[in-house]
């Protein structure tokens, strides 16, 4: 598919645009010669960070706001072409805690963002990022689109929401979007400061300052993609018409154990150690067990699947962050 | 199963108490000797009617309050045995229109009340009135509680999430909640004002007042549960252990189409016309098409069936408003 032919010249909003998947997105765009608007809240507890967008700062147009911020939405979505609607709070962890916030930014602003887009440009087109967290434990695997909706923490039932949210609004007023379900998404400028993201952003954390990391339980099997992959699976969705009003799955064909992953880890970069130990109680309450996806759908309307192998990932993972840890560390 | 030895002297609180199934559920529960608070915020959209607890009045407590009012239910859920959780936001076309309120009723203050009895009352057992709704456009018929959720409306879409989060806190916090989903539901108390709660109130009202009333379409298939069974499975599910974290479908073996409805209202009320017409614009794109329950898993776990057959519900609703319309009419 050729992407470049699509996106240069088009305005292109991305939300979450300092954030990991926003970045690398901004950092591919800037490449095909799109006008990039980065809208971020720069709160410390998510995903974004200056840092993410070095060498492409003048390039792209930052808005530093809320999602929450129904007005400034009403002004960003207009004169938009695409709009990758990546902001939202990872953390399962805490939407159990501060539910309400969850619920603010994974719901409530999703129909906010969609109402903007109903009201001042039902043109536009929108990739919403989704997440395996809605399928909650798996009742078989691999798991395709049409798994039960069974969420298992607030993160999960709120997500769906703001999926199905796009849904209608693509249903009933004919805006144009599509829902990709990200697995677990790694690459440069991912979040290693905590497990807010992904665990796997600790552990590889952990592993370039030669401290032990631990892995919970140790059997389950994941699946991972590398980021420039999904990347490129939010730039196909984009162009693609047949996918609109779709939800689409993200995914990997080798899933992994926890452990193996460990292990990989550890061999690529050539050293590091863990241990293995039990969940903690709040973890075990929502952890979902064996996960791995079946994207054969994904592949048949967008055309993608996962070019880049684990252990080539994690290779240019630990390449970038062995340049860039302190400026993803510090507080 | 004897209810009565279940409830009497236990502690019962009902939000959206004053409203079409909380009063009805009340009225069964003086009955039934329970102490009985009443949470309603008695807006005029919603369903809230002093009148409907015309003759109780004095054996049951009355608390005016929002639902979206955390602190109210941070008092209210303390020292209760059940919580019927029924208050919410039932109409479709509301929801499209005001999807922000919505949201907040159906979504976020059911957060705020679970929180409630997770920080005050662990050992409270919920019943939460889920709807049909959620299911959207059925795939397959009669609708299983399997079926995928795929709501075509803002409303779907909340009331999914809320009874999403009964299931998180029961799996998460061993809240003991059980989750029912409504049909159609038709009965003395009902909403006649408008078609905010079901369209058969509108019709009912219209052939009491020797007014024309309209039928959209004429030919969808659609199942009604008359109140006073939707009541019974209210109360069985409060005390069958079996289905708490469960969701269960309620409704009716014999679907009509909504044609024969009209004309079965018609032979009922001794007479009455309406109109076939084609759907509003604003209704088409949220209508579901055709709809009846599977409500083998209610007649499994709570041993619940409907008894009261479509005519001789409609003759007691008849009834009912013949003496009291005036009390649901006025604005």
């Amino acid at each position: 598919m050729d992407l470049t032919s699509r996106f240069s010249g088009r305005n292109v909003l991305i939300t979450g645009g300092l954030g990991f998947v926003g970045s690398n997105l901004a950092i591919r765009l800037v490449g095909e010669g799109a006008n990039i608007t980065l809208v971020d809240s720069l709160i410390p507890e998510y995903g974004g960070n200056l840092r993410s967008i070095a060498g492409i700062e003048s390039q792209v147009r930052l808005n530093v706001s809320d999602v929450r911020d129904e007005y400034s939405f009403a002004h960003l979505v207009q004169g938009q072409d695409f709009l990758f609607n990546l902001a939202g709070q990872t953390s399962h962890i805490d939407s159990m805690a501060d539910p309400y916030t969850d619920l603010a930014i994974n719901a409530r602003a999703q129909l906010s963002i969609l109402e903007a887009c109903r009201r001042h440009n039902r043109e536009i087109t929108i990739v919403f990022a989704s997440t395996r967290q809605i399928y909650g434990r798996p009742l078989y695997l691999p798991v395709d689109e049409k798994h039960p909706i069974q969420p298992v923490d607030i993160n999960g039932v709120n997500k769906a929401a703001g999926e199905s949210f796009h849904h209608v609004y693509h249903d009933v007023y004919g805006i144009r979007s599509c829902s990709l379900r990200l697995t677990n998404t790694y690459g440069p400028r991912m979040r290693v400061k905590d497990a807010r993201q992904t665990f796997l952003g600790v552990w590889i954390r952990s592993v370039l300052e030669g401290t032990p990391f631990e892995v919970w339980g140790g059997d389950q099997l994941r699946d991972f993609n590398f980021v420039d992959d999904v990347v490129d699976a939010l730039l196909r969705a984009a162009v693609t018409p047949s996918c609109l009003g779709m939800a689409l799955n993200l995914g990997d064909a080798e899933p992994m154990k926890l452990r193996d992953v460990a292990e990989l880890l550890i061999s690529v970069n050539g050293g590091g150690t863990y241990e293995i130990k039990d969940f903690p109680a709040e973890r075990r309450a929502i952890e979902i067990g064996d996960y791995y996806t079946d994207f054969s759908k994904a592949r048949e309307v967008l055309g993608w699947s996962p070019r880049v192998s684990f252990r080539e990932g994690l290779e240019r993972t630990l390449a970038f962050f062995r340049e860039t840890l302190e400026h993803y560390t510090e507080r």
